[in-house]
């Protein structure tokens, strides 16, 4: 017995996206139109060269469609799923909302954030007030050291849950979500979940992202040299994570304490992996420092709970991100002056 | 009438040291042996070339003698003073009291610190203890673009004071203090003056020192963009500032809240000046956070006076020094495995 494959359109087709739809594909309960931006040319002409610890080579994968920008949606044939695998610079425009609008047909399309950070949904409910979005959780590790060229080096664990939207019904939105792990599943090859508890899963995340991969950007060191560099674990890494548990348990998710260590052990030490605000530091790209710092402060000070590290850590990562928009020419200064 | 000239060993002759030898050779009452490293070779042979705000154009000057490492005292004409206008790296050996250790002659020699931070001269004291330290804070800024080329773009405001030795008495140190002052101003271009309350000069100077200087360093921003930037002047500046002032003023120095919005408007936004450890971390150049982070802070923590941003900036050097530390080959991480 088969089934109609769903119509995804996936949105980032950077080394995440490639495996996502590797996954979907390869499940053949999906059928992918992936958006290549940088890599557009490699992948359309030749495919994805995959080197994968959960797929073994894949040379020449190509998604069922692949283009280079974000189609109009059909009305005879609309997306099901649109899935977003691309970095979320709120501060940057175009907002992702703005980017998916002709994609999405109301009532239909259901949304899913493959994407770091807290309250990424609150905009495109507010924009998509009748479509599903869900929160999708990613534990892969995946870089794309040159255009087409995927190197996935950590298993992909990903969890699928509903945002919820006040005006869907909860049922459909789990619904949704199970729809999507079923057929994201369907190649045997990964681990996807459903969850069902978006909150605890997302402040879990901000433990690893809001603390040791800001601390790695402003550092400059990766993973590894920041458990083995002078104070850096006990003066920092330790204090930025109890301060995200502390407003997490404030906010109604009891995360254990044990979660501190655990996302400090998370990789051996001496992978010395980037994370991604590292990556994207150390190649003057924007870094996705308000979902991941500056939402958990705002629900901080909501729930008067003190992040006296974490709130410098923001300042510090808003800077650096200046930084980059005067570079790439989004805000300007002054000519200067002499002093003599 | 004439007076002797005093025989001054300046040790650290880049663009501070340049300066400080032309104002003291110039005053007629001081004859300058200056150590010069790296830019040794272009200093002996053809002097410093030399563009002040102060002096103008000085073309080809020559301390009356240029050395390229520390001498050794001479019994018969021992070293009235030694001057240290060097960076002062306190966690990277060799000390500074090491250093000066052939060149100083017990209970003669007085050492001039024109260098940043809290409880520098605790170390000298300790190993010079018949020996009178001063202190010196300097609001100069020069900087030398190429060896001998020095550029000096803000004037040379030298304060000089005793800092207490328990050994010697405080009657002698404050004359030593006032000699000096004499010799440094004799040749009337700069401002140099007797400086009564060391303590509350350093704390002073620490504020600019401790959160400007650091902050630059940390996000890569110059004193001009770190003002226009998003942000970081409310949410970095001054709170790191005011914790500065709190703990100085616990510490028994009144300073004003006015040297706050001082010490941020020192210089016109359009100068762009990179401050000393900015200028440091852009060469991958040692960062002298111990003295100027890490003593303020092990102060407020014997008073009780939190310093939650100054924490924070301290372990962000630390780490970014021990990544430098890592780069000069000083520490090593263990070889890198691969995940797959």
């Amino acid at each position: 017995m088969s089934e109609a494959k769903a119509d995804i359109l996936l949105v980032g087709g950077g080394s995440v996206g490639a495996i996502v739809a590797l996954n979907l594909e390869s499940g053949r309960h999906a059928s992918v139109t992936v958006v290549c931006r940088s890599n557009f040319a490699a992948v359309s002409s030749r495919g994805y060269q995959i080197r994968s610890c959960d797929h073994g080579s894949v040379n020449g994968f190509k998604p069922s469609i692949v283009v280079n920008e974000i189609p109009q949606a059909s009305d005879s044939r609309p997306f099901d799923y649109i899935v977003c695998t691309t970095k979320n610079v709120v501060d940057v425009p175009p907002s992702l909302f703005d980017l998916l609008r002709p994609a999405v047909t109301p009532g239909k399309t259901v949304i899913v954030l493959i994407q770091n950070g807290l309250n990424i949904e609150k905009p495109l409910i507010r924009a998509f007030e009748s479509n599903i979005v869900l929160s999708g959780v990613s534990l892969i590790g995946a870089n794309e050291p040159e255009p087409g060229t995927v190197v996935q080096d950590f298993p992909d664990t990903l969890y699928i849950g509903a945002f919820r939207n006040p005006k869907v019904s909860a049922k459909l939105e789990d619904a949704a979500a199970d729809d999507f792990v079923r057929r994201y599943s369907a190649g045997g090859k990964t681990q996807c979940s459903v969850d069902k508890n978006v909150g605890y899963t997302r402040w879990r995340k901000l433990v690893y992202n809001s603390c040791l991969n800001s601390i790695c950007a402003i550092t400059g060191l990766d993973t590894g040299r920041i458990r083995l560099a002078d104070g850096a674990v006990t003066g920092l890494v330790r204090p930025a994570m109890k301060e995200i548990v502390a407003v997490a348990r404030k906010a109604g998710y009891e995360l254990p304490d044990s979660v501190v260590d655990d996302m400090i052990e998370m990789d051996p030490v001496t992978l010395y992996l980037p994370p991604s605000m590292l990556s994207d530091t150390r190649k003057g790209n924007f870094i996705e420092y308000e979902n991941i710092l500056g939402e958990p402060l705002r629900e901080a000070e909501k729930l008067g709970v003190p992040m006296p590290t974490l709130k410098v850590l923001f300042h510090l990562c808003q800077a650096i991100q200046w930084k980059n928009k005067e570079l790439k020419g989004l805000v300007s200064v002054p000519p200067s002056s002499s002093a003599a």
